[in-house]
């Protein structure tokens, strides 16, 4: 097994994917191929002990930046670490790859360079979103701000495959994101690919799902179109640094809960653990021919550790022809009568 | 100044309707006409004292429940607190109204009863949405599933009245919901939107807001199409709930943080304080012929007592006919060549 990681992705590039990269070696055994600029890699190299540890570098003269236009920057720079990890998966060279590295980079020399799973409209970008019993998967969360029924569909599929195979979800519980349970809620493209669903019975389709569901944990695949999704993660993200400074705020503004806050710090300590994105160290870009797992930009050394495993259990649970043969199957069943 | 109160809409009613009703009349000396079943009424009225309030009861013999669908209910039941109501406003013997009951209902009642106001297409629900530096109106929430671009430069319009007329925030800055800064991120609906409301100079657009924005504080109107808006708002419920729990769970893990917690009760309570609804009473409908302002089903006397007063200020402050004024100019100027 041979996980490449991008050396150059991230905003601790390259000192923490090398270093993430040889933590993952070590514990899971695998070989992993540091795609990036020769000197800079070996220079972080040299910082490890990487005696035992089955370590390439696979050279890429070129970065593409956390602000750059991910289209342009794909087309202007084919020697990119992003470019030239896709490059190695295509050519069998890799079986997966992990990048934290811009999103919409990584998504576009993807579609580009490794192309869409044959049957696959398009490829969705997922997150692990926490709840109250743990996770859930969330996609589509930026790559298509616009959606056809079937789209949501296929998203469904694919959620639903990763799910079962990586996350440990046997016959997970797929939600669709509407603005009610009912099924004649939101706009017409939801109201269709919820009747579509409802006749997929590969998937264990429990229907819409509102806003406050999410985080309850009704869903352990959450579907939605790219726009929505990206603004759920985003407001989550924002009301989350709007809670801590609530409470921060509220907490210093007296001696006594001042007092009680330090007593308190473990609780707070583990808290923030629990909240912690780098335990899942990335998520699945799903629907392109090949294991590609984007991390947080702000990934430290163990979440690029975990990012490799998630990379490692995908590849080992066939999750890319899983969804190819499971397209598939559905197609003829559920898509048939609207596209004859 | 007379304010018709739904005496039957909530989860509290008749009781805490009917309370907050006499507070607010007190407080502010309007004149309060409740709208229900007039035995309940006067049973809730019997336990208080009104010696010096301008008290009637408008007598209404049906209900619309909390899980009746809206616009079944508001045909069904002619005679219902939630229609009476709005036949008042509509015959001029009430200024304003307010309910904290089945918000699709009062949604349906108003459209049906009052009308639209002239060239506004589609009334929007709005809500007040915590940030960083107080709270930002957040509309629609949940009337308009789909929109077209006229119809989120209209919410734009009316929020920046409210804003300006009943928030006390002179030029607020609006934002528009998407899924980037850039103008050429979002569905087209969003981008056109964007495009129109760059033209529109009597508002403050500051352009596109990311789910994190609105936390944050950078707009004081968010403008967003109903599906999206419901999705938000059902999110940070969500998400709220989720926290509380998350810390309450660590908490009360170790007894050093259990005896923390203890000394930071006062912090606690500023901080739930600070995230209650009920200091802003409830969030107006806009778009109708005629003030509305919409409560939490939750709501409690204060509560309703704040509703009042925010259908009182947006009656003084004529948000109503400087939404019709503002919409003919705006219509001329902004949207005269896509019409022509």
């Amino acid at each position: 097994m041979r996980i490449a990681v991008d050396a150059m992705g991230g905003d601790h590039a390259p000192a923490a994917p090398v270093e993430g990269a040889l933590l993952a070696a070590r514990e899971y055994g695998v070989s992993v191929v540091l795609v990036g600029q020769p000197e800079a890699v070996e220079r972080e190299l040299a910082r490890h002990d990487i005696t035992g540890l089955s370590v390439e570098i696979e050279p890429a003269s070129q970065v593409i930046e956390m602000d750059e236009s991910p289209a342009l920057a794909v087309r202007a720079k084919p020697d990119s670490s992003m470019v030239v990890g896709m490059k190695l998966l295509k050519a069998g060279r890799a079986d997966g790859f992990f990048s934290a590295g811009n999103t919409g980079g990584v998504l576009a020399a993807a579609i580009f360079h490794l192309g869409r799973i044959k049957g696959i409209k398009r490829p969705a970008l997922s997150t692990i979103f926490p709840t109250m019993t743990g996770h859930c998967l969330l996609l589509d969360v930026g790559a298509n701000a616009e959606v056809k029924p079937e789209f949501l569909v296929q998203f469904a599929l694919m959620g639903h495959v990763y799910a079962d195979r990586v996350l440990g979800r046997p016959a997970p519980r797929v939600g669709l994101v509407s603005n009610g349970e009912e099924e004649s809620k939101g706009p017409p493209v939801v109201q269709e690919a919820h009747r579509l669903l409802k006749q997929a019975g590969e998937i264990n389709f429990i229907g819409n799902v509102e806003g406050k569901d999410i985080p309850a944990g009704l869903a352990d695949v959450v579907v939605t179109d790219g726009f929505t999704g990206n603004v759920i993660i985003k407001l989550a993200e924002g009301l989350g640094s709007l809670m801590k400074q609530l409470i921060r705020e509220e907490l210093t503004r007296d001696p006594l809960s001042m007092a009680g806050a330090l007593l308190s710090k473990r609780a707070f300590n583990r808290l923030s653990r629990r909240t912690d994105y780098s335990v899942y160290g990335g998520a699945p870009l799903l629907g392109v021919n090949g294991v590609v797992i984007i991390g947080h930009g702000r990934s430290n050394p163990v979440a690029v550790k975990n990012g490799v495993r998630v990379a490692k259990t995908a590849v080992e649970q066939e999750v890319v022809p899983t969804i190819r043969e499971g397209w598939r199957t559905m197609a003829q069943a559920v898509m048939a009568p609207a596209a004859g």
